[in-house]
């Protein structure tokens, strides 16, 4: 298998595996109890979210460990804006964030929210002034990801939060940095960001855990209630062994994370040496503004889910889209912010890189993709 | 260690961590992914979904994988009474639930809800007619849990069930079942629930996942929101090691079931037979009707916390309380609810069993708690 959809979601790394295994083996208590099996517990949370606070450079806030990503993403606006719902607050959003922060929107609309979603470029970028544009008197929250999952466009979110905050102190900014980590330095104060959310299995972490970060200035109402656990943030036992796998992969990827982003240039620059001569391609992300860990590619006369469909008689695993959209087949709503057509929209693939991918990967994928869509190229075309 | 803390939390079944690890390793592509990978992971979510159906004996309806018993529960009430929330619905409980049902509740009758919470009798029974008799117009929901966490007693479920729709047929019954999984036989419409909860870490599964069962009565929306996974219910990648851990430890315990409560059942008899003869002792839950994996003990001239800590030097885990409670020290709500007087609360400890533990065990444990029971009444007595 050559597998290219890691913005899908990663292997994890063995340290990963067996950091698990050994904690489901011998730190099984709950953390808690109170009893010295629950406190060893217990240690083990407080040091990876010592390691999750020092990966994103918080030194106060609190750090709370989810199930995932899209907890997170909701949490930004169900556990801020409860008690503001009443009062129609405003929100500034992007049209190209990931569905687990555009759905909280519609619902929150339905609920009296006014949102705004901002264009982007044809290339798929947000304009800081554009966002700053819309604030108004009433705008609680600002949310735009750092790094695309269909593109790799590294959004502008340092100065986004600069002017926004310029036009009116009080707007707390989230960034989607789901995509983010790894592949570009996320410092929460140099991001200028007062929430984040991150995702364990987007970085060679578990699936199921996740992380939301909130500074001191963000009053956190609680959306999953019990038992009291994370400061009464965010109730339900704690996943020692998830939240231990995820700070495995924290760790392992801010350790390699200078040597990765030039390791994946490598493997995007052979891949746009392999491609570019040929007409049927175009790679729509090139630029030193997209993380390298994502190649967006339209192919002419092709559909997408036909070329995946040949791509996988070889074993190679690519997608259309984001996999979050790909069980529910519509136009990519990226692709089509950045203006594209129906048709180039429908012919686009999206590749995305792991740290298990080989310069040999690239070159069979390019040399699969190459013939299969001359294939269907001329077959379209008769 | 002699772990005696098993409604805390288990340790997992070894075939739950190779089962994960596995998974991880060979599976672990996004099961909403488009290609191979993609389809092998989501037919193990689908083979997961059928074993976890049919260990419920659910035949229709709905089963969401979700982060763990605080979210199925939380799920009950947030995922059915949105729109209900206006026209100020009512709903029946127990004083004697789980905080992640409670907690809800409290936060609904700020949002106007009305909230009944049921007594218990002193051995810590809900009377089904008590229930019936609370059956307004508004009813919405009853939610009463199967077995109870601290004393292991298992409520009438059917027999309420019965009787409530006896007088509203439009009632929603849900029952928290992570206590009662292999325990209790679950059947849904044995039971009569229309909505139920489980856990994958109160059966030697994995921390980070639980169960939520929905019959085709209820009506749900979505409260976790994204890319629309698990049919749009509940948003998130789908965790398929978690899920498949979660499968393999209900499989293992609905197949080990009648010898797991058969050993049980010895164990507590073991315990009653070396405690009784001490006057220091009372048990609070002798019976059929009571669960054999929980043992609550009442300690004469004793602080709970001093005991568990005196027992903790021979590396003896058991609990206060409940674990969820343990980390904010309260007197327990449960034993409250049974008359208890506040001394006995706070002497009052559970021992809670596990596959994993033997006779030796409870010798062990029967023989320090009557040393250091002993040792800590003459201290108190001078």
């Amino acid at each position: 298998m050559i597998y290219l959809d890691n913005a899908a979601t990663t292997r994890p790394f063995d340290e990963v595996i067996e950091e698990m295994a050994a904690v489901q083996k011998e730190i099984y208590a709950n953390p808690a109890s109170m009893h010295s099996a629950g406190y060893a517990a217990e240690k083990k949370v407080n040091d990876a979210l010592d390691i999750a606070k020092s990966a994103i450079g918080a030194k106060n806030g609190t750090f709370l460990f989810t199930s995932g990503g899209t907890e997170s993403n909701n949490l930004a606006f169900f556990g801020t804006l409860k008690s503001a719902l009443k009062r129609n607050p405003h929100i500034i959003t992007t049209k190209i964030e990931h569905p687990s922060i555009l759905e909280p929107l519609k619902f929150l609309e339905s609920c009296g929210a006014e949102v705004t979603y901002l264009d982007v470029d044809e290339r798929g970028f947000v304009s800081p002034d554009d966002v700053a544009a819309q604030v108004r008197e009433n705008t609680k929250i600002v949310s735009v990801m750092l790094v695309n999952n269909e593109t790799g466009a590294i959004q502008p979110i340092s100065e986004i939060s600069k002017k926004v905050k310029e036009k009116n102190r009080s707007i707390l900014v989230h960034s989607d940095c789901v995509q983010g980590f790894g592949n570009v330095d996320i410092d929460v104060k140099k991001l200028g960001v007062d929430m984040l959310s991150l995702s364990a299995h987007k970085i060679n972490g578990p699936k199921g855990v996740g992380g939301f970060y909130c500074s001191d200035r963000v009053h956190l109402t609680p959306v999953m209630m019990g038992g009291h656990q994370q400061g009464d943030m965010r109730s339900g036992t704690l996943n020692t062994p998830g939240i231990c796998g995820f700070a495995k992969a924290l760790e392992l990827t801010s350790a390699q994370a200078t040597q990765k982003r030039a390791y994946f240039a490598e493997l995007k620059a052979q891949m746009i040496s392999e491609l570019s001569e040929n007409q049927l391609f175009t790679i729509n992300n090139i630029g030193e503004d997209y993380s390298s860990h994502i190649i967006s590619i339209s192919v002419k006369n092709t559909r997408a889910e036909v070329l995946l469909h040949a791509l996988e008689t070889y074993g190679i695993c690519i997608s259309a889209g984001s996999a979050c959209a790909s069980n529910r087949p519509a136009p990519s709503h990226v692709l089509t912010a950045m203006g594209f057509d129906k048709t180039k929209i429908e012919g686009t693939v999206r590749v995305s890189l792991g740290c298990f991918n080989t310069a040999e990967d690239i070159s069979m994928f390019c040399e699969h993709l190459k013939k299969e869509a001359a294939a269907l190229s001329r077959f379209i075309r008769k």
